[in-house]
């Protein structure tokens, strides 16, 4: 077992750590985005579906993305993976293995957020083991296993396209197909804002979201040659740094106030468009690629507001809108040096080879994830019943229509619960402790 | 210095790293279990135990593990470890000190959850010293230390039994003596939910919690060897996210409703279970152990529920019954080619061997912990002039009683601390800044 | 590309994305220590300066700090660094550039907690662009670039002078020109306690701090060499613990009661002190150090209140005065085997020279970095129309203020938002979803 093996090994699995730790940040991005009666539910489901969805990819979808190259769609073997060593890796295949599970684990929660307050619980199983098994891996398969993309030179260094784009397609499905939540438009036609319920928690997600990409990008590297992860996490920081600033310029001069939850998304939206870049551009690229991010998550979440597309955490604007331009942002910015997979970028002499290849896999991935989700969800909402919780639930909230109990229980039944200013025993009072 | 004693330093830096997080994810799950009135109290409480656990495992608990063999229940040297080599170890002795600091840190964090919601912050410090010096390593030197346990051949990877059921039954051995919480139970025998007031806190606690636990369980390979780590930290993964899935389909085909608290003990229990047996069974193994301790949580909960045993944490049925049953498993499931140490499981041809070791250590363990940590606590009790506060501290929360302030002033101090909405200066108004 | 040169990459990489987490441990001990009104900005004002710091290091912080010497002041090259490789460094450099990064990041954070509650969104930005070109690049030559302090053998290893003293000079610049929060201070000169509204987000901010630090510390060996960083993480371990526990004795004695915000600054006053000292003194003197460190901040947050000087977040006792005595404790702690700048301290024969040093780097850091932040904000109150928002602003919170939202909009907007326990469908109530 030589050393190079044990310390890319030692590196993926601190990045594998780092990108399951996005999970955290998704459950505080996501119970701060939306309202205080569906916060136990945001939170908790988060941590279901990855339960759910880590179980899933041990069965198949690592099989369906790496697994010998069967037909145009999927491998086909590799199938409840149990620690054997495949031939070639340069590091442990258990820990590729954990850290491929992770990047499932993030796509599925992508998705997740166009259900948010208002899907039924059950609806969120069936959707996350059939995303889990059909959806993603065979985008996957396409660009990372081997698949067509990848042999037409598809540059997606992490992910902007496989795991962002992806996710943020069947979110897309999903708000088409739900609708807006209860309150969201007016009969008039204006709109109302739903603001999320603690800032705190978004901020924080965000932070652990950047730190968690230091193991999405950089561990994409999947090796510690020449120390070249550290010149990739350079660049994600750089990114995100342009997208936030960049955000925070772009709402103070249109909205004339530099609104908090812009300015989270334009880090998210850096971080997403530099995914795939990472590492073929210049620093100062990435700070142009950020930048402009954080310009596009901006315009994008006005767009999809006007259009009457509900979105309540974003998912389309950040993951979509910015995992697009990211995508094809390498396009015209890959160095020669740099570019180990495809062509230069257009601003390189490279022409326009490049950028084709990007846009075409752009297209047919959305495409791709669009429809079978758009298909699934269709399936789930003849087949049980359909997708959505009754007005009446959703009014109530989601903690208490689909778990029976309120994740702020002291907020809901304050009567009950906060007897303390008057110092007296009396709540649950029936016995002397 | 060799590279693998420094790779192996490395991965278990990062390991330690990652366990001492653990602690936070302890803040989350305890503060969020339990009422608004005792939040800072327990969140408080355990930044101030761990820094105490620390000085007293450096002290004496090193030493009285590692030390020496000098009898039968302890070692007797290396005390006030002062950053020396221990020869023999394959990586820095001062990574593997502050690795098992990390751990007695989190086995008198799980006992404290016995005490929550009304024993004196003193009691805390007493018992949090005499614990770390007297219960803790003695289990942890017969199992790890090169005790009479470990001689027999008793199977405790990283801590199902060591970590977890001695903090159990330290919480246990508290619950008996500190009698249920003012409210819990009814005159006529009836119970009452006593809802913990966030589970944003409690999911975003067990999240860190399960990234934690690659660092408990595959860090405690000691090793970068062949990347076995890896496969460590997938049966870490695959077990605690059985454990969700169990415990949501058990609560949903028990309850009608699929409880949030009882599917985050799913996983905390997986994770729980799989400590002891993490290096010695397959992937498939770790996907049913991780299962049943999913449904077992759920039995074991409502059992101590009726018994009227008032575990505010759920510390005895996560730690408690999930720690003997993943201690056990590895009697039905560690493979021979796995099992390093002791012998293969009842379901490998290793007969009933290996399952009556398991079975003595969780007995002697658990009788051990118990006995002495209901004796100290017994003690404290004369001593300190009781262990519990009076029902009117205990109706007014901890943060006041015991603090002097509230965790979250402006939710109890209402009408002197928002006056928000009507712009107003007023709050603290004497003096314009 | 040698193995060494790898594993160093690799520890330091580790280490930086521990100390830019930290940035996290500051949402929450920032958010936690304020008030709900200006939550979100508190928030989300981490995440954009932390950005626009980012981008100003990239730019010339870096080429100021680490650039060929080219006056007394600072360095002039590296500027907008690309990646390269600089000769004669142990580990990639663009590491070791992100790690940097990473600490200018923390210190300008460390510099806003004196502006908290009262300053305009606007100097914020303006002031986080010219400390982190001007103040910060300035000290942290003098000490770790090669410059004159440096020269003279000056010892702080991780930054108790550079990071934290610079950073609460700045605060404490900026905490006498924005002068108190309204309602701090009465006219009969009594004074109010404005309680912050979450201990749960100060401890877990807190333990977030105190593992990053391990980075800060340890990660500052830049090397993996003979495992010596975990000796250096052992020290950082017990100081904090030591803080701690003084903290609580101490606010236990004085007071009567152990105050939650006490002890936690007691941990982070352990923290800091020890930074300077780490890598060069005994475990037991880094318990030493730790403890009086606990007992100083105490004493420090006194002496400021009492003095009308308005600290919400202690930024000036935790990180000034810790900093300070963190700094000097190596001219009396530092042994001679470790001592591998400087010179032994006085404790171990090493007379006075040591502590002089270290005094001399106290004092001109101080008073360069307060007189140069002091003139900045001097410059933008006159030329930005004033550093502070209106009494009326201040009162209604920045979260509205600066952002136009809230941060808890649940909480200020009551009426509109929780008409949950009636179960009508009201909020927002046009559509029908």
């Amino acid at each position: 077992m030589n050393t190079i093996f044990l310390m890319n090994s030692l590196w993926v699995m601190l990045s594998t750590i780092l990108v399951i730790f996005m999970m955290g940040g998704f459950i505080l991005l996501e119970a701060g985005s939306t309202r205080m009666k569906n916060a136990g539910h945001i939170a908790g489901k988060t941590i279901f579906t990855f339960g759910l969805a880590s179980l899933a990819f041990w069965a198949v979808g690592f099989g369906f993305i790496f697994g010998d190259h069967a037909n145009f769609l999927i491998g086909l073997s590799h199938f409840f993976y149990s620690g054997y060593e495949i031939e070639g890796m340069n590091l442990s295949t258990s820990i590729f293995f954990l850290f491929q599970l992770a990047f499932a684990g993030i796509s599925i929660t992508i998705a997740l957020g166009g259900f948010a307050e208002r899907a039924k619980l059950s609806v969120y199983l069936v959707f996350t083991a059939l995303f889990s098994a059909l959806v993603y891996p065979v985008v996957a398969h396409w660009i990372w296993g081997g698949g067509w993309l990848a042999e037409h030179g598809k540059q997606d260094f992490a992910g902007s396209t496989v795991v962002h784009l992806t996710g943020a397609m069947a979110a897309f499905a999903a708000t088409l197909i739900l609708k807006p939540r209860i309150g969201k438009y007016n009969r008039d036609g204006s709109t109302n804002n739903i603001y999320g319920h603690n800032q705190v928690y978004t901020a924080l997600g965000v932070l652990i979201l950047w730190i968690g990409w230091f193991g999405f990008n950089a561990g994409s590297t999947l090796s510690v040659d020449k120390g070249f992860f550290g010149f990739v996490a350079i660049n994600t920081n750089l990114a995100a740094a342009a997208g936030t600033v960049a955000a925070l310029i772009i709402s103070w001069l249109v909205l004339g106030k530099s609104d908090v939850s812009t300015m989270l998304n334009g880090a998210l939206a850096g971080l997403v468009a530099i995914t795939a870049s990472c590492a073929f551009v210049d620093t100062w690229a990435a700070v142009v690629i950020g930048f402009i991010a954080g310009i596009l998550v901006f315009y994008s979440a006005r767009f999809f507001e006007k259009k009457k597309i509900d979105d309540p955490i974003f998912a389309l604007s950040v993951h979509g809108t910015a995992g697009i331009w990211g995508t094809l942002s390498t396009g015209f910015f890959a160095t020669p040096e740099l570019a180990t997979v495809g062509k230069p970028g257009l601003f390189y002499g490279g022409g326009f080879e490049q950028l084709g290849v990007q846009l075409t896999g752009v297209v047919v991935s959305s495409v791709y994830a669009f429809t079978v989700s758009f298909i699934i969800l269709i399936i789930i909402k003849k087949g049980l019943n359909g997708l959505r919780v009754s007005a009446e639930e959703e009014a109530a909230g989601l903690d208490i229509s689909e778990h029976g109990s309120y994740g702020y229980p002291e907020v809901f039944y304050k009567d009950k619960v906060t007897n303390i200013k008057e110092k007296k025993v009396s709540f649950f009072s029936e016995q002397k402790g």
